[in-house]
């Protein structure tokens, strides 16, 4: 029998709190599983310094990968199979891609790629295509079998509609991803209805579309996302640790860029510091790693470097303030060199961070990320895109919505010890007196 | 004001699964909180290796030392507030306790307190009393606090109600243990209806009873026990991923002992292998600390090592038969002769692990481990053990549940490409054929 | 002691499963419940006919009475209590309001007062102060304090404060009917955080405000109540039902007034016949009295009452069609005409109805119905209107949204057995084949 | 193609707060809901009295036979298809009886049972097989296939696999009800994993058994059977009720017969009181009927009747006490008579009220009720009992728990306006002085 046709002599089953059961049928997905490059996503936190905010946020992308394959599968084996416009050898590549989704993930991806000019896209598709024992289970089902996969990621495919099932403004990944971080970080907020959503699902060749009977629960998945967005996603407080876990890789490299030396080696970042990151040192990278080192840099001589460590660890953050970074661009200036003065280098202690999010858009084509857009297929068959048949989602279609922030060290602001004109001064400016 | 009735300015409130909101207005908790030994709570899994069976297991002892402390806020501030039984200056103390009394654990604690001969109970007690962040801040409610929160959490104290509200058959630690586990692995069991159970709570001189009336609601909690501990807890699986865990530790230690030379020097295990553990150092150890090293041992030369630590890592686990050590001594005898001869070293390869509880107990003075028995308090005001009362518990008190297993590398005992025959017999000892 | 202060010996509790417990301390309260006129409501469904499309709406308005209580008495004493801009004399009357604010709700209310030009707002005004149970009660209280809690129903109080708590876009009777309605019918909507905006709610001199912070829970809050109304209380089954039942009564009453001689003599509908109810009459009525009489009608000789009694106990609805009463004026009256001709009394059997409602306005002083809008608290201290925070509000505010269909007995029209060019004709127009 | 195979053109989906969705493909199983006979199950409770203790339990048979229906869909459609034990012909089968298997229940069974000497499974097969819309539509899958449906309600059937899905210990309308009782009164009881039950339930010849490997599941469901037994189905609240229910109907019936004049004439009660109640006029009845007539006797001359019926309308119930029938027989004796001196009559006032049950029994053969026990499947296919596995069943197992109490109605009691001395004796015996 082919190894992509063949099945488990027992169904296996995950408990999972989300979906309550993830099952797997195929001994492809079962290897898969089983790889030390999926196994790796479990030392890596689904979403990253959320749980600094959040304490239940500590689920890892290993979770969600598993919950992305189980509603994919639910699509395939529940709603498409049987259909004319599905075609279940597709069923396998959607199910790998689906699990496989996030594998290029690292840790603390969003700080680790900006400060390392990375992207772990590049690195999923390397790890699919590279000498990894992912890349050997999907071999075994066709040697053409781990691009197609990796395609489907990229969303470079020509299956535009299984592209649609992993990659789209209502894709298996979004529904897990808002389910779940609700689930574990108990907020109210990401609850809609996907046993409805899923129900109503039609393959077209192009894309999946929504049966018009489903529209409301659309519509809620859509708030879900926006609340989320704004709840956690973008909660002040993460994105506090974030500045400073930002701050830290920064701290890192620039002290190795000036020989500085280090009590003890990071060997680990050598080669994020070089920008010569390979893939087979990216895979060894996770989170543990990383704790070590900032446990390590907690001891450290350079002073910014330790008490940035320090902070993050123990959960000392920066305090912020609302920022506008068109009419208040003059003040940071100022503060800047008032940081300077009382001598808190405002590089690593003066920190603007914005955060902003489209909670739903129509297609602009050729516009900088082409986001695919939600259709309906109405009763007549006639497809039609949601926010023209939706009033809520017109509403707030293509409205994007921006945060500032300013971060900075409440703690040393406060602290008349030294300096303590300036520091009045600093704190008039940011209005804390 | 003194510090100890010192209010927050606002109350502060963390979002949390379980119990929705925890609630903190009180200075001494909230700085408790921030210290350095309680944030490191964060980078210690509640559940150890479960989280390689249950995938949701993934949440910290910080999650769970919170959920304890809100309950007995609960109890103190809803329920036993103004009741003559009830002395309101207990009330912090015993927050203290609730907050603080997992902060001896350490990373996989199971294991590491079984190969290094270490006791959580002793490290909670000398971060509680030593040069610590926490020691300090308990400091300011009274030189003599600290102390008294360590007897309450060590259950030495005279203060025998405030000691059952943390250790007894229904504290506040198992309360949230069950239902946070149960939360966060998604399975069926642990629900019980705690809210009742709280408003039915009565403080007693020696000793928290429970109305009668709620007495449904208490057995109800007594077989969510039950089914946790032989569902969850003593899942074999579970128990496959820490006999490799220990093993792990077992080889290391036994290496260093046999003066083995480290690729990686495991400066953070020496004192461990020297059974020297001073506070200062556990403090440091985390689970991010000891999966650094896992990884390290990866690429040791020692085969057992390195090969345990993959299987740790990649969860390639050991599969496990039933067994009886009464009956089968014997077997294990020959099957550690053929182990041996196959060159699989059946000291690391060849596990018996032994689960074993009591779901209720009834007194038993002078026994090894004195457990509390729960009250009731009927309406005459009488008390009355709880197993003279309901016919569940009665039925299941005192009698003791063990469970036998022998573990083993699967793999390696099917791997006929040496000692093909030795591994025919070891598979037909083990009737795996 | 006064009666309006005495406590019962023990708190009584109900189990509710929306808000879990349900608790009464004051023995006014306790003696409230327990009069007939507010027993009575258990026998009057929460959501009339919605029961026949969502089987699980079968839920009574005592149900629902009982819950408004609870959320009062939560914002009273776990929130409001102890703050300067609260008075806590007014506890007592926000929450006999909030018990009793629907106690002029008869069977079926919506059809009825349609029908027979009732008001059921009247009605809890007269029970109230007419010679009831209640008002004994309530008069037990002060001698003023009924017409005081009937002031807070019918917002004709100068209390505006109390009046807000139980009528506005964001009242207790809105957050108790969203989550209960969305509990027994089982709906994915009608979540949001109660418990976060109970929380936030701040009593100001004419008006309940919400902390900022709690903007976005209010947001979740408006966006599940337009769900609610579109995905359940405006299902087009339900209305289907209600167009029946409205029928049935138009019928009966036709018929008495043509002098018609029923089998089985309606006494309590004549008083409504007349147009002469009472209170005492109206007491009496409930739905198992109208049931009883839809069951006799089953079997009157008059073919369209006996018809649409059968209808509606056997759940044999009519069908509906998407209807635009601006461009299909002409149509319909083609349709009218055509049934005539086959014999099917438009009157009864061809029916427009039409449903619509704003999710959200903001005020607009002077209008038909003047709606109290949401004001937030800055942190400042400043009020400012929902909509002028909220970008997801301020895209939906005042934006009125209607739906018309038109209704048909399907197995009719369908029926060939006479008029069968006609019922075709009749078929063509509302493009059934 | 035979009716019995013809499927719906779309799904039918009922929104179900239990079970979520509730799909129907079958025409005849669309075709029976729509009977007459299955929608008059909407107008009678499931639990009876019980809304007067737990007011959310207002739910109706028609619920929870759907659920019924919804839960065998899922075990044969997802379980035991294709399975060789399982004869998919039986599927249809399976579904009827489980739809229709509450379908001669009426108002208030329980009580109308035991004072009109009814029995509700004698209707079952008397609808099944009468000249019912149910009948006709059955009838259109094969001449036979009523009397085939009926006996595996009866339990009389040759096909003990269909019987026991329906009919054992551990059925499906044992797990619906269990869930749904449970969601509707909102107590933590009465839930289990029903989806791990369901998934590891194997069809035998004979019966269905349980994987070994579910047991803990199936230990649970045991668990929360007793205590929705002793929590929510006898409570003494709901007994009270029950009471004073049977009271009425015993009352009624003796005044007919000792021909009473009744003010309004109980047509629908003529063949109850005669004994000569057919199918067709027990259909018509339902709980509107029954109510309508308690109003009405409300007002009747009779005091006895008319206290009641305004008891059992406004929840003005009996009080009880703990009652020992084998030691405090004399002091019942003492109780009457002095009831009688007092002008209260005993036989109406002065109740003893027994609950018992067996939470779960291994099987007798020759006794009274012979109970299915449950066999769970070894993995080496062996089937053993339950209670021979699972230590916690067996501690319960065969093990009768039984209640009695005595009611009276305590205002009577207490009313010292007449016979001041005897009420004052009567209240001695009853210990409320």
């Amino acid at each position: 029998m082919a190894y992509s046709s063949e099945k488990l002599s027992e169904e296996k089953v995950f408990k999972d709190p989300v979906h309550r059961y993830i099952h797997v049928q195929d001994r492809l997905i079962w290897d898969l599983i089983g790889t030390r490059e999926f196994q790796r996503l479990r030392r890596i936190k689904q979403l990253g310094t959320t749980y600094l905010t959040f304490h239940g946020a500590e689920h890892s992308r290993f979770n969600h990968s598993l919950g992305v394959y189980e509603i994919v599968r639910r699509i395939s084996d529940d709603v498409f199979k049987g259909r004319k416009e599905w075609n279940d050898d597709d069923r396998l590549l959607a199910l790998c891609a689906a699990l496989l989704h996030d594998l290029g993930h690292g840790p603390f991806s969003h700080s680790f790629e900006k400060v390392f000019n990375l992207d772990h896209e590049n690195f999923t598709k390397e790890i699919i295509l590279g000498d990894t024992q992912v890349n050997k289970v999907l071999q075994r089902a066709g040697e053409d079998f781990p691009r197609k996969v990796e395609e489907i990621i990229a969303k470079t495919s020509k299956n535009k509609l299984v592209v649609s099932l992993i990659s789209s403004q209502i894709d298996a990944d979004r529904m897990d991803y808002l389910q779940r971080d609700a689930y574990f970080t108990g907020v109210s907020y990401g609850h809609f209805d996907m046993e409805r959503i899923l129900r109503v699902m039609r393959p077209r060749e192009d894309q999946v579309v929504i049966k018009q009977s489903g529209m409301h629960a659309v519509e809620d998945y859509i708030m879900s996302r926006y609340q989320m967005y704004w709840q956690v996603y973008f909660h002040p407080v993460t994105r506090s640790a974030e500045v400073i876990l930002t701050k830290i890789l920064h701290r890192a490299k620039d002290l190795y860029e000036a020989n500085y030396k280090f009590k003890h080696e990071p060997i680990h970042f050598y080669s994020l510091f070089k920008g010569e990151m390979t893939v087979n040192d990216y895979i060894k990278l996770d989170e543990a790693i990383i704790l070590y080192y900032f446990q390590m840099w907690q001891e450290e001589e350079d002073d910014i470097l330790r008490d940035l460590a320090c902070r993050f660890l123990d959960r000392n953050l920066f305090k912020y303030t609302e920022f506008d970074p068109a009419k208040e661009y003059k003040k940071l200036t100022q503060l800047s060199e008032l940081f300077e003065k009382a001598g808190i280098d405002p590089e690593y202690y003066l920190v603007v961070d914005s955060s902003s999010d489209l909670p739903y858009d129509f297609y602009r084509p050729g516009e900088e990320e082409e986001r695919l857009p939600i259709h309906l297929q109405l009763k007549n068959g006639d497809i039609r895109e949601l926010s023209r048949e939706s009033s809520i989602v017109d509403a707030i279609s293509g409205k994007r919505r921006t945060d500032h922030k300013l971060y900075y060290p409440a703690n040393v602001i406060y602290d008349d010890r030294n300096h303590p004109q300036i520091k009045r001064q600093i704190r008039e400016l940011l209005e804390l007196e």
